[in-house]
């Protein structure tokens, strides 16, 4: 007997069909002789809409009521789920975040799990219940309630199944799994078997989001393998685990990210010390850095291009400008771009993989303006019109 | 400085401006000096749109798994109007049941409150915060969510300024407080100032609907004094308290029922225990009696009428043919009858008051079916169609 952790989302509940759908996916779990932990989001649009409901008494509630106020979706959303599974004859309950155990810290709207303790979850398993977890949701230290922000179920789901060491942690979405490129838009996309953390984490990065990487980030380092499958097509998903089968591929998948700009200050002094002026000044906004190229300008100058999302673009230039409008050199940002990359642990142990990419985009005709390089993957930067194409490119050149 | 409990129901905060008025009306009362804590019931028809959910997926789903949505109503409710008031300039935290220290017996749907335990309130009260409670809600000892069933909210209330020694509990209503008889009926019809919590139950129990009776013996038990009064229209409303002020009136009100049905038997066999068969079986069934006529019919028969809600004349029928049918007694029941009560703790040491309300529907042309007489009340039955007429002219008799 095994135990399983499901998570479904929003959509997948939205309705009573959809409630009912996800119901006998649990049942028929249940009845192969699982125990099941089942944790769920807010019902469709519940979350948007009583975030309107507040908006038009109070665009500037306080976080601690916001977190009031939303707490009250996943409630619907675990009871109705329940009312669905007594209806199919098996034994359930549910529980809020803190019946659960979700203690967390006061950061209301975006709060850190501190613990999950796991008493109450232990007997309701005992008792041969299946367990429905409102997700999204904890208790802090002055039993206030909290949320966990963006991505909350996932990261609750993940935390039981670390809490209670389950045996799988099934993340249910609206696609089937984990492809090697996105299946609407390349030929031949395949399916993964499984995939590692890390390479999760660079998909999700690399603006292939299916799971959000707080989750993945802590699945790794409780161990708890994952499974990304679908809620609508009953079929094996992709596994998510510390190592992953690596016989095969070289690569897991190409990614494409289009919400980037590429940033270039061209005509620096060359003196030491402003890089990092211009790092940490950016830092200090919030704007996260991407691929930095640095490069010998013109007449003993320094150019330095580096990337970031596109709504972080007029930032990044005011803040520049205000530092090397003095020095005379100049400050652009091009949101014409997208970055293209290949992720796979297996490419640290090959060579070969970079010019094989860079092969398939020189065949292609597409020019590269930048390059980046990780331990697990290669990223390129290159007109954005062309990144369809792009991706096509160098998944034939890979998978075919 | 005094503390104030305050009570809303759905209607009161059924949208935003409704919301807004509600919390200017803490606001002021904050303002003024007092410590305030409120109690508020979920908006408008949301605990009516939650249940329909409940029935699309599971009409017949657990009471525990209803309790657990229903209390998501007054979640949102709650911080609302604290986001409301947060707009108002005035500190403010809303708390729901269990974090109000509401506890109460495992009866979802209808739980009696154990405890209110109020360190977690007082310490917002002691912190100058406006304390805005959810009604209706409570924890049981297993930790889950429990309501308290019809008039909750105002139950919840009641129990807070009890555990709290409050000055006073303002009830707000859609009628500025209680009257002689029903404003937009009866002319003439007068506010009181004052009126007896027996007073007050009887009122309720007669057909005026202002106040659950729970709520009000509670008051009573507890000595809670009470202010029914409006939320729409600012003035003072009517103050229920042990001793009210007797002075001038000898009753204090006239009210009618038409949710009332009489049941006859007639033609029984005159042998002890008959009344007893028949009322017992009633009261297994859940079945309220209410004005009992016994009479001696024909033949050394006996003739026995009773009275009932509506809702209950069927059941009540069936179960007396059952038992009378083999005796040859005839078992009918009449929809078509009201009842005519006039209510006031002063009638008690005042002969004259029965003779004056008989002779008000005398002269009114009014039949009298039944009579029945407490220590504060006597109703008559009589026939629907004359039931305003009836009132107006008892009311007439007494008030001017």
């Amino acid at each position: 007997m095994a135990l399983i952790v499901q998570k479904f989302g929003g959509s997948s509940v939205a309705n009573a069909e959809r409630v009912f759908n996800v119901a006998s996916i649990i049942t028929d779990t249940y009845k192969k002789g699982n125990n099941v932990v089942v944790v769920v989001s807010a019902q469709g649009d519940t979350t948007d809409d009583l975030i309107e409901k507040a908006k038009e008494i109070n665009p500037n509630a306080s976080k601690r009521e916001m977190d009031m106020l939303l707490t009250a979706g996943e409630q619907i959303s675990i009871s109705l789920l329940a009312m669905a599974i007594e209806k199919l004859g098996c034994p359930v309950i549910s529980l809020l975040g803190w019946q659960a155990g979700f203690r967390t810290n006061s950061a209301y709207g975006s709060a850190r799990i501190h613990e999950v303790a796991t008493d109450r979850l232990q007997k309701e398993i005992d008792g041969k219940k299946i367990v429905i977890v409102a997700g999204f949701q904890g208790l802090n230290k002055y039993d206030d309630m909290t949320t966990l922000g963006r991505g909350g179920s996932d990261t609750s789901a993940v935390a039981i199944a670390a809490a209670l060491h389950a045996d799988r942690c099934q993340i249910y979405t609206d696609v089937t799994g984990v492809f090697t490129a996105d299946p609407r838009k390349v030929e031949n996309a395949q399916k993964l078997k499984d995939i590692t953390y890390d390479e999760m984490l660079e998909f999700a990065t690399l603006g292939a989001q299916v799971l959000n990487n707080r989750s993945v980030e802590m699945a790794k380092k409780y161990n708890v393998e994952l499974e990304v499958l679908s809620s609508l097509v009953r079929e094996e998903g992709t596994i998510v685990r510390e190592v992953a089968n690596m016989e095969k591929m070289l690569i897991r998948g190409v990614t494409k990210d289009t919400d980037v700009a590429r940033i270039s200050v061209v005509g620096m002094k060359d003196i030491p010390g402003n890089a990092f002026k211009m790092f940490s000044r950016l830092a200090q906004k919030g704007i996260n850095i991407d691929v930095i190229l640095q490069s010998v300008g013109r007449d003993g100058t320094k150019d330095i291009s580096f990337t970031c999302a596109k709504g972080n673009a007029d930032d990044a230039v005011a803040i520049l400008k205000d530092i090397f409008d003095m020095e005379g050199a100049v400050v652009s940002s091009d949101t014409t771009v997208a970055k293209v990359s290949i992720v796979g642990a297996g490419m640290q142990s090959h060579s070969g993989t970079a010019s094989k990419m860079f092969g398939a985009l020189y065949e292609a005709g597409i020019n590269i303006n930048m390059i980046s390089t990780s331990e697990i993957t290669i990223s390129v930067l290159i007109d954005k019109e062309y990144a369809d194409k792009a991706v096509s490119a160098v998944h034939k050149a890979f998978f075919g």
